[in-house]
């Protein structure tokens, strides 16, 4: 898909994924290497889950997939979409040492313990509308602890070997007229947590993604990612604190089906022997003129709208329990 | 665009709309006349309120429409996606004369003032999934009384020159297990009300429909319609009542979204000189050959999934007043 | 206390508990016999859930009781208030073998295996009350099944070992305008379903029974019983099919507080030296006497006011998911 | 009431209001004077709505009324508890002027139009409790501003005489694990607004002053106040900019209802011939042995617990409406 080529230079119908592992899968030849770029995939023992680390190594890595430096690991699975409670707690079990490991990566020798981190976790996007409602139900699931300490004294927490653990859903910006950076870089400022925990709903590019897998992240989440499309980005630079992020496709952008539509257009025009020229053709305009030919198709309102399926709530409930327990088993030691 | 007629035949990638009116405009030369199908379009005195009246008249523009006969009647306005107090106002005012309308039609000379009418709303849809919560929510904001009474005596709500009016929010079937037909007929049979008047979310062909589109109709709720894709009709014949209609469209299909990128696609490359002969070729290809390319193209799974803005749910609240407050406005003389 | 047997004449202001457990407490000399009610307690092997039986033998039992004949479970630990996932698993186990007992005893001979049941569920109070929202929650949490067998084809269940489970939400009479037992009536002469299980918030005597008991009953609802006072019950005989009920106190009206306030008053007044006489008094006033004191402290409003606690949010949750695990646990074997 | 003097310097047991027109109508022989504190009742022109306000004036008025210097301005009108929308236009545009006189007193000459305000409003309260989510439905009612400013550019929202208006609904500390004081005082820093409009649920000590009464205040949200018992205060010393809140009481403290009946029960035996001495008696008693008397009753529980009326969801969707069209009006000129 030559296409993505021509996107990064005229970014105005950019069809976007918020999954490395998706952004990993557009370059042709799959299984190719790309500079600054390193791929591993793999099955935990006894397990269903596909594992896939993307991890961007360089400035060269992060130019060719759009994505700043940093860890990408996705969990997949079909099964992670249905009401399966096992099959949930598995999961959740998986998850949960993932989001350990990626939390030591992260604080370094600062903590030995999870139960002495000072964890903020923030639950993005809107609770409003159905499929951007992933963090605001995982934040509402999470068991809070920092008050404990102001309620029972200092030394509470540590005493019973628990960790500092706050919660807040912002809004969005519609809704707060704030950029959720301001947000919380007021509170971080206030609370002074160790680390962020970002939870939120992604975009992604293919509809099979769909609730069927969680990404994990240590890079913080950036400008134009997630459902909401936030403006300003949450990252270590933007906040102080190290952001580790944890989202699942819930949305593929409506720009994603045209294009889509029309790559299949051109595949099956050069397959049909009575249309083989033209799909051919098209293949070969220039990117100038492929740039042109997409710009006419894509209707401008297009940009902002999502396409999601109709048990999106069904997908929200399972999703959030899964996410909040691997949070829980995480640092919950 | 000569899909449609394809379609009509081969109904397995059917792109469909709930609106009589975008049925209509899909008909080649805008402004001609269908055989048994009547147009009317106007604005009331002083209002920005685009009326449109399509009547199906008889079994051959009910085949060509693929809707069945009666009338279907929308106000139109880009405003009413938008808050603003006043203007809801008067469409609720504008709105509420029509209910009137079509409720006196429905039920003949049975009732003389609406104060005599029996009413049963239903808020159809499932109301944990944004867009398809418009239902739900109006029939949340009505003032029912049919309880009353029961309460205070008969001949309370008589006395009073108040109308009988009972609500129910049944669900849809995935988390119901029963069919809404089922569960209606069970409770018209034991309530008695004399109407039914349906709110629905409705799925349009147009993106710029999405919440500035009203439709009133006397002919029930059909097979396939609405977000949530009824199976069996809502209609005089299987409730024994008869049905007045009010939706919204809220999502557009996502096979929708692929079929217009088939046409603008087709189109673009027999603007362009170097193109122009695909484009002309793609159109002359016989039905069956379109037929074949089409549904190359369209993944099953886009049959269900939906599309819909990120700020639908602003769009609901607006509209389920505005829609509450006309049904209020109808009956509560 | 005496008072109990002043309001069984005076109905007007009934301190009442909707838990049979309560109300066998409530008569003088806890441990004695009371004619036609017989009660057993007793924990399960290893639990330390405390299980209470009473059984209303007969009329003379039910007239004393203020409750029907039947039987009436409880199940109790103070742990339910909370957020122990491992402690709800083992309830939600403990719960599921009552509820198929009680099945059994409701269906006789009619089933064998629970796969061949044909159950609807029905969550009693209004959603939008958080102490209310017990049963709605509880149905929503529910995996129906009923409708597969419309979509997969008759067989489908019984090929699966399945049974046949449909779910309501019917909302309050102030929503709808409609008895819930007209509703359900009508759904259940359509749907044909052999049982009902009916979920739903309960009022206590004490507040210290506030999401710490489960009941589970095989009489019915009945007027006047559940946080929002149905009026009509829901019983064998008013729809036809056996009613399974299970409900949690999540509010104590807030006559109780004004009753136990004078009780306890009396009881202080009767201890301290210089006031011994007077408590003594009033202990000695004749029912009437007592009656006439009573009528004019309770304000007429207090009747329908209720008390609950601020954190009555988590115990919904908690307690929600706790039965419909139970439910699910009794049907699909 | 001699009750309430006890009360001060006994806080165990304290039976608490939000209102500061309740708090003065404690004082014994309702229409004196108390020093310090000053109080006005009117009707505005042609309104049915009662207006008080209490100032309290010093020291003196401050430890006399248990609350901080200031004005307490409270709207009054039975029909604000139900479903009237010209009354709620009404009670709207009344509740506006206050709010603009309030905000002009708390930022004196540094603004001279509503327009240059930088207003944040906060929703108080815990949205998944109905009777505490009034805050949070008046947040997310309004339409803010402040983000338009930088979607397109500085001067929009002076060009359109437009305030910037943000809002924030942080959640209760229960869910945060933060105190709401820390959440703001971080927001406050990092968008520097001007004012704080706080909105809340309050208690109050009648049950009839539930959803009937309006208070506004400028002198912010004081420890132990709002139904969810705010630990720290959100005032100008607390946040360093100016509060003006506006609350409705939708609980009453069960502790309230329990005094109530000890005051009615000694009333009622001071009036009977029969127990006139005991009435006298306890009334005599000195106010040691009264507070131990009180003691006794009053169980621990009850600090937390709150009495409510069952159709409070509905209180709460009238409200909010209200609110936030009074807010609306005071700042969108």
């Amino acid at each position: 898909m030559k296409d993505y080529v021509i996107e990064l230079e005229k970014p105005d119908f950019e069809v976007r994924t918020d999954l490395a592992v998706e952004e990993r899968e557009s370059f042709p030849g799959d299984g190719g290497e790309i500079a600054g770029v390193s791929l591993r995939e793999w099955h935990e023992e006894d397990s269903c889950v596909k594992m896939t680390e993307v991890k961007i190594l360089d400035e060269q890595g992060a130019r060719a997939m759009r994505k700043p430096k940093g860890t990408y690991l996705t969990l997949e699975a079909d099964q992670l979409a249905k009401k399966d409670e096992d099959f949930h707690e598995e999961v959740a079990a998986e998850l949960s040492r993932h989001i350990r490991r990626l939390m030591e990566g992260l604080l370094g020798a600062k903590a030995k313990t999870p139960a002495e981190y000072k964890i903020l976790a923030v639950g993005l996007g809107n609770s409003q509308v159905t499929p951007d409602s992933l963090g605001p139900e995982v934040v509402g699931n999470l068991q809070v602890t920092r008050h404990l300490e102001g309620q029972y004294g200092a030394g509470f927490l540590k005493g019973r070997n628990l960790p500092s653990l706050s919660g807040i859903v912002p809004g969005v910006m519609a809704q707060t007229g704030m950029e959720t950076a301001e947000i919380l870089r007021g509170i971080i400022k206030e609370t002074k947590p160790d680390i962020l925990i970002a939870i939120d709903a992604l975009a992604a590019r293919s509809i099979r993604r769909l609730g069927t897998t969680i990404q994990l992240t240590d890079t913080g989440i950036h400008p134009g990612s997630g459902v909401g499309n936030h403006r300003h980005g949450l990252t270590r630079e933007s906040l102080g604190i190290p952001v580790l992020s944890i989202g699942v496709p819930t949305v593929v952008g409506a720009a994603a089906i045209v294009q889509d539509t029309i790559s299949a257009l051109i595949q099956v025009l050069s397959k049909h022997a009575s249309t083989q020229g033209m799909g051919q053709y098209v293949e070969d305009l220039d990117p100038d003129e492929q740039y042109l030919l997409i710009r006419e198709l894509l209707e401008p309102e297009f940009g902002s709208l999502f396409v999601t399926p109709p048990n999106i709530d069904e997908t929200i409930v399972q999703l959030s329990f899964t996410i909040s327990e691997g949070i829980h088993k995480a640092i919950f030691a």
